[in-house]
C-alpha cells in the first residue's frame, strides 16, 4: 500500500518550522516529533528570542512530545529535524531513548557525529532527507547576516 | 583578605539543592550559578516530576541564569554542580560559553569527560569539591531504590 507519510512528508513539516525561525531572525532549524504518523510536537529554534542557548528546536521538541505522551521516554517516536543535532541535543535524545532520528543537512563542525556524542543503542538514525533544501535555508540565513 | 566565598561555600548551596531533589524522589543533583559572589540561579533535578529528560539541574540553571542576566552567554559566571555534567549538559554549557564549572562527584559512566563531550575553550573546570558528600548522597538514593 502506498502512503503519503514518507520521511519527505514529515521533513517538509520540520522545514516549515525552520522557516518560522528564519522569519524571526533565528538560525533556521525546525523539528517535529511523530508517533504512528501523527505529529505530536512541532518546534523551531528560539535561542535569540528567549536568550537561552538551550532553546534549540530539538530540546523543545523533546519536552513537548514528553508532555503530550505523559512520560519522559519517547518510545515509538521519530524526530524529524532539519539540521544534524549538536552535542546538547544528541545528549538529550540519548536520555529520551527515542526510537528514530531523521535529519536533513549535516553540521560538519558542531554536529554530534563530528563531536562523537553517544546516542542510545535503541536509536536508529537516517540522514540526508531533503538535505539540499534544509542546507540552503541555513546558508541563506548566514549570507543575509554578513 | 580572607573570604567566606570559597568553592566549598557555594558547593554547599548546590548540595542543599541536591537534597531538595532527594526529598522529591529525584536523582539528587543540585546546582547554583554564581556571578561576583552572588547566587543568581539555584536548581535541582526534576526529570521525574516534569516527565522531562531535559530537566537536569544544570539545564535549568543555565536557563535561569540567562533569564537573570538578560542574555544567553554566561560571562563571568561559575556553575557549581554536585555531579559531573552529562553530554547534554556539557553541550549546553559549551553553547553558554560559561567562564567556570565546579563539580563535586565524578560520573564515571555518563559524565562528559568519559564520553568526550567538548566544552567551550573559554571554560575552566574544577572537580572534586565536596566530592565525598556529593557522591554519598547519590549512593544513598540508589541504595534506597533497590
Amino acid at each position: 500500500m502506498e502512503t503519503i507519510f514518507t520521511d519527505d512528508y514529515f521533513m517538509k513539516k520540520a522545514l516549515y518550522e525552520a522557516k518560522e525561525a528564519f522569519a524571526k531572525g533565528e538560525v533556521p532549524v525546525g523539528a517535529v516529533v511523530v508517533v504512528n504518523n501523527q505529529v505530536i510536537a512541532r518546534t523551531h529554534n528560539l535561542t535569540e528570542l528567549l536568550h537561552d542557548v538551550t532553546a534549540h528546536a530539538e530540546m523543545q521538541a523533546i519536552t513537548s512530545a514528553a508532555n503530550f505522551l505523559g512520560g519522559k521516554y519517547l518510545k515509538d517516536c521519530t524526530l524529524y529535524v532539519t539540521l544534524e543535532p549538536c552535542q546538547m541535543c544528541a545528549g538529550a535524545l540519548y536520555w529520551s531513548q527515542i526510537t528514530k532520528i531523521v535529519y536533513g543537512a549535516k553540521d560538519e563542525r558542531r554536529g554530534y557525529t563530528t563531536l562523537g556524542t553517544q546516542l542510545h543503542p535503541k536509536t536508529q538514525v537516517v540522514s540526508g532527507v531533503l538535505e539540499d533544501e534544509c542546507a540552503a535555508l541555513i546558508q541563506l540565513f548566514f549570507q543575509n547576516k554578513r
